[in-house]
């Protein structure tokens, strides 16, 4: 892993113990900031199902504060958006002078987050294409895809992006240096804001119900249409047929749970501001006009609070 | 009551038993058609609980089906807007040649629906502003208001529209003739719209709930405007004011829950079609941009079809 010999995870959810797992497996030095999973793995160790393959890490280096972990090279950031209060004690311990601060979060805002706070030209995105599932403790089931494009918050792919992504390619993972990665973030949120919106929304929908039902499925390309004209009025270049393309691909999807309905489902925090608020305010910055997302993210907000 | 000597109420729910039941007390001949609670109702009678009074309607002329009622003068109709289609076998046995149809349901619609089955010129209809509440069979609790605006489905007050007036006045019932029935229908939709909506959609929040929250109050008074545009496209005169009015006298309500909320709560059918669905097809029609309206009247089918 050439410049990265040290890599912290911390939220060490199903992404990061996947994506932190593969890593070590290959070789890379990977501390996780662990807590309720903490006592498990430090007995049981790291398991992750992936592809009829089962690949075991007995001795995974957790740690429960970061002051353990000490300053690293690369630190990926795997918690939900709704618990980056956190990152404020976590993060400067695991700093010296050029660690790189990769996000792997979802949507809008984390980036920005991390660079007030620790400067701009620490700070890495990655969107990961993945679909996971943490079954127990330590143990985790790796269901499809896992893609990972990653990029520089400012400017193009450097040196550094390039050795992250080739430490991931290493580690088995499908993983891309993009040119820009707020582009590529507002065309994964043409397809969040949608079908993760109305599937809580609609109260418990999945991607088939959407697209079975012929209103929701007019106001998922409407909200979609909302997106694509705030992230054309903040300069990132997406075509329509994008936009038509990602209704498509829907309709193989079945009766697919969203990943912030299975939150919702479970009492746990949705990602409300880093999907809907953040992008909501962008656009409405920019002179979009946002009537649908704006009533959508007002709802989820409430319906978040239970 | 002059010209209606004989009255049948279609629909025996708390509106039906309420305003039928006062009419009774004042010596009208009101026949009530009821399914569920008409045992209940000939063993021990009608009570309806009233501003501190108890009023006791102990011999109620209850009927099985509307042949065994016969032709009346006037018919009320307060069935629920979504069991219409009971209408289309309940209302032939009700008819001679001059019965009037007076439906007392919410929203839009109702009225065409019985003019387009019975002719326009028996149609006359009525908005009430009440709090009702069945708390057993044949037992009303009237808890708030009971004023009904009375009006012509096509044109101005007639003398029959009078009579109506007049016989729940003697029955003790604020009531008034208006000169544009449709007019009043949307202004009271301009406040069930956003609120009764958004108490569904945001899962179950009061009228204080709503107004406590910035972002859904906010949406509360965008969905008001859309309906306001609407409403004056299709030639009704509603001042602004009218909209601002409607919100602040809101904040009177306390934790109110909006009628179609507590159908929602109780799994009953919600009137989405009479309540926004109709509205919205309306305003559509006359060129208004009702993206708001749209999104929550998808959301709202969803989520009624529990």
């Amino acid at each position: 892993m050439s410049c990265f010999r040290t890599v912290a995870v911390v939220g060490s959810g199903a992404v990061g113990c996947y994506y932190g797992g593969m890593l070590a497996r290959a070789g890379c030095d990977v501390r996780f900031l662990m807590r309720s999973d903490l006592a498990a793995v430090r007995e049981r160790g790291l398991t992750i199902h992936t592809r009829g393959e089962t690949v075991r890490l007995a001795r995974v280096r957790t740690h429960a504060t970061t002051a353990e972990i000490g300053p690293c090279d690369l630190v990926m950031i795997a918690l939900k958006a709704t618990a980056n209060a956190a990152l404020d004690e976590a993060i400067p311990p695991l700093l010296h002078e050029r660690t790189a601060l990769l996000t792997v979060q979802n949507g809008l805002g984390n980036e920005e987050y991390l660079a007030q706070r620790w400067g701009a030209e620490r700070v890495v995105g990655g969107l990961c294409f993945v679909c996971l599932n943490r079954t127990a403790p330590g143990v985790i089931e790796h269901l499809d895809h896992g893609t990972i494009s990653i990029g520089e918050f400012v400017g193009a792919p450097k040196s550094r992006t390039r050795a992250i992504v080739e430490a991931f390619g290493r580690a088995g993972i499908e993983a891309r240096a993009v040119e820009n990665l707020v582009t590529e973030r507002w065309r994964k949120l043409l397809w969040n804001i949608p079908f993760n919106g109305l599937a809580i929304a609609a109260g418990g929908a999945t991607v088939a119900d959407v697209l079975a039902d012929d209103g929701l499925r007019a106001s998922a390309r409407e909200l979609m249409g909302e997106a694509l004209d705030a992230a054309r009025r903040l300069g990132h270049e997406i075509p329509d047929s994008f936009a038509d393309f990602q209704i498509e691909r829907s309709h193989s999807m079945g009766p697919y749970r969203p990943s912030s309905l299975i939150d919702w489902q479970l009492g746990r925090p949705v990602e409300v501001e880093a999907i809907w608020g953040e992008p909501l305010r962008q656009g409405l910055a920019a002179g979009a006009a946002m009537p649908r997302l704006e009533l959508l993210y007002r709802l989820l907000r409430r319906l978040a609070m239970r």
